[in-house]
């Protein structure tokens, strides 16, 4: 076998080495990086255990919580979404929705799925719910769950959720928020605010390769789910059937084969942010998308987020007279090697979507973003 | 930020370099270990969509099958399973389940879940079941879907399954199959047999690390799910949701982020093994399984499964007088470095699995495993 790999070696699948600063994936620390090829272990080794311990505890501090189910889920974001839905709605439980753009669209889709009697609220897409409007509607019916989105990956746009938080607590209500593109990029605060599950997605501020999605459900959530009347629909993300390996300790049993390369990159991508320090891990954010603004906005770049709105992670903007999105991303990745994304939904090719998250989340790359759009500028 | 990864580069994390024969996941080819950190690309990235075609076409070949619905679920090989019952189940379906082990167990539990009223036919623990009985209990009902398990991981035994393919064909039901351990190290064929739905794990023969499942869907597979009353419970693995991203060329569209580098590994581990040649390949397991077995057999290491329903990637054997397994699988990590696994479910301890499959299945592995159960027989 050594000499097919020597005579094959040359004909390996290679890459692009692009600047990953879209709405998905972004580049990796070389840390996370090296993480990824460390011997595997198997998911039943002890030292394997140990490991997922400690992810844990590192999420909890991300997450801002004590809560016991906090773990990464073998799957991705929108598996995150999935599993709150699956555990926490029981079929007829009416669920009310928050949404503003794309991905709060589909918690309606995931949400009736699971059988729930959903009723939306609806956002301008520029912008967020007012949350008094949020906790109007919140009186108006008898809600098991109310759900929302707090950084609209769609659009760029923040969802504040403090007050309807404390609201759905006051209530028999149980607030569930995506933390997507949110977590480890500004304040989520999962006690302190009354989230009682909360998800997120490992390839935004956390700069970890995808494939996971950390998870955290409350002590009123696990109520609920310890008194479903019947099973959720899902064995796979069952949080209970979760929790029989991700509970801590040597008394794990198995559930699935973890993911390995992925909760070793998670180890190491949560240390480095924790590191730093998440306040400091914010800051950058907020620098980066404000140094990005201030340069391409006397370009013709709009953002199209109103101000309060404004994401720091994902700077949606419009384009200037005489370009359209959709050339403008395939000519910054086809000349210039990085990548960005158009919208989703309805405003798909009206913007362009610049993610400085994370790891990306570096002054250098809004220069080097900055120039390359100031080049396709003075050419229109 | 380069000072602090500096600074912590000596704390990060490591792990012992074990020898990787259990049920579970088995060491890389270095080439997938390489594969793993090629530059991350977007999973909206054309280039990215080149690789992902590319998998699609390799993985056909190694399921020998022409299914358009073919891909990379972005979960593990558990997700396979309910992958196939979710969509193919609706509440109130006949299923029929045969089952000799742990998996086969867990799909009647799986199935349940999606609301299909199971029959269970169950073989022996070391055994099969007798396809002529399968085919009979076919005719007792009218099943819509027949499910088993090829390669049973829990126990090492091998269940034939082309009859029972075959009768499903003439009849309306659609035969079902789990190929987690199978897929790679033994004759699959999806096409030739008649298997409408098939799905595996990357983590056993294929020789990728966890975190995935190839699945296929076929022609009456996909027929049955456009014609579905009521959506799938589940959004993330409805395969026509899933189809939007996986479809070939360059029409796809968002339905998740694809766990990137484990595309990558995926895509090269296909490779490794299609060079080799699968028939090449399913002999290298026969002879490294003989090979263990020759040596160990008089040692007092009696293999678990019947003669004629023994798998050759998983060897579970019970124990010499004087010895138990999960002492054995102790010593076995703690000297050696070598990983195995206890058996699961009611026989946990009394077997223990010894995994020479995929990257793994090397003469040299059969010999160091050897060579330490036998220090054992020696001091007991």
């Amino acid at each position: 076998m050594e000499t097919l790999n020597k005579a094959t070696m040359e004909e390996m699948l290679s890459t692009p080495n692009r600047l990953l600063v879209g709405a998905g994936p972004g580049n990796l620390d070389p840390r996370v990086a090296r993480a990824l090829t460390l011997p595997l272990l198997s998911h039943l080794d002890p030292s394997f255990w140990e490991i997922m311990d400690s992810t844990a505890d590192l999420l909890r501090q991300v997450f801002r919580t004590e809560n016991d189910a906090t773990l990464l889920l073998p799957a991705t974001g929108m598996a995150g979404m999935e599993t709150m839905f699956a555990n926490l709605i029981e079929p007829g439980d009416k669920a009310l929705i928050g949404h503003s753009g794309h991905f709060g669209s589909l918690m309606v889709e995931v949400a009736s799925r699971q059988g729930a009697e959903v009723t939306e609220i609806q956002g301008p897409e520029d912008g967020a719910i007012d949350e008094e409007e949020f906790i109007e509607k919140l009186d108006s019916d008898d809600f098991a769950v109310a759900a929302t989105v707090h950084a609209e990956t769609a659009t760029g746009t923040f969802q504040s959720v403090q007050k309807v938080a404390a609201a759905c607590q006051e209530r028999d209500t149980l607030f569930l928020m995506d933390a997507v593109t949110s977590l480890g990029g500004m304040d989520v605060r999962v006690d302190d605010w009354g989230v009682d599950a909360c998800y997120s997605g490992t390839q935004k501020c956390l700069s970890i390769p995808s494939g996971g999605s950390p998870i955290t459900f409350g002590e009123r959530a696990m109520r609920k789910v310890r008194n479903r009347k019947q099973k959720p629909c899902t064995y796979y993300f069952d949080i209970q059937e979760l929790m029989r390996y991700w509970s801590g300790g040597m008394e794990k049993s198995y559930h699935h084969t973890a993911a390995i390369p992925l909760v070793y990159a998670t180890h190491e991508a949560l240390r480095v942010l924790l590191e730093e320090g998440l306040e400091n891990a914010f800051e950058r954010h907020i620098r980066c998308s404000k140094l990005l603004l201030e340069e391409i906005e006397p370009l013709g770049f709009k953002p199209f987020a109103q101000p309060e709105y404004r994401l720091p992670m994902i700077t949606a903007v419009t384009m200037p007279e005489g370009l359209n999105a959709k050339d403008v991303r395939t000519r910054l990745r086809e000349e210039w090697n990085i990548e960005t994304d158009l919208g989703l939904g309805e405003i798909a090719e009206k913007i362009l979507r610049i993610g400085l998250k994370g790891y990306s989340a570096q002054p250098r790359n809004a220069a080097y973003v900055t120039l390359a759009l100031s080049t396709m500028v003075g050419a229109a």
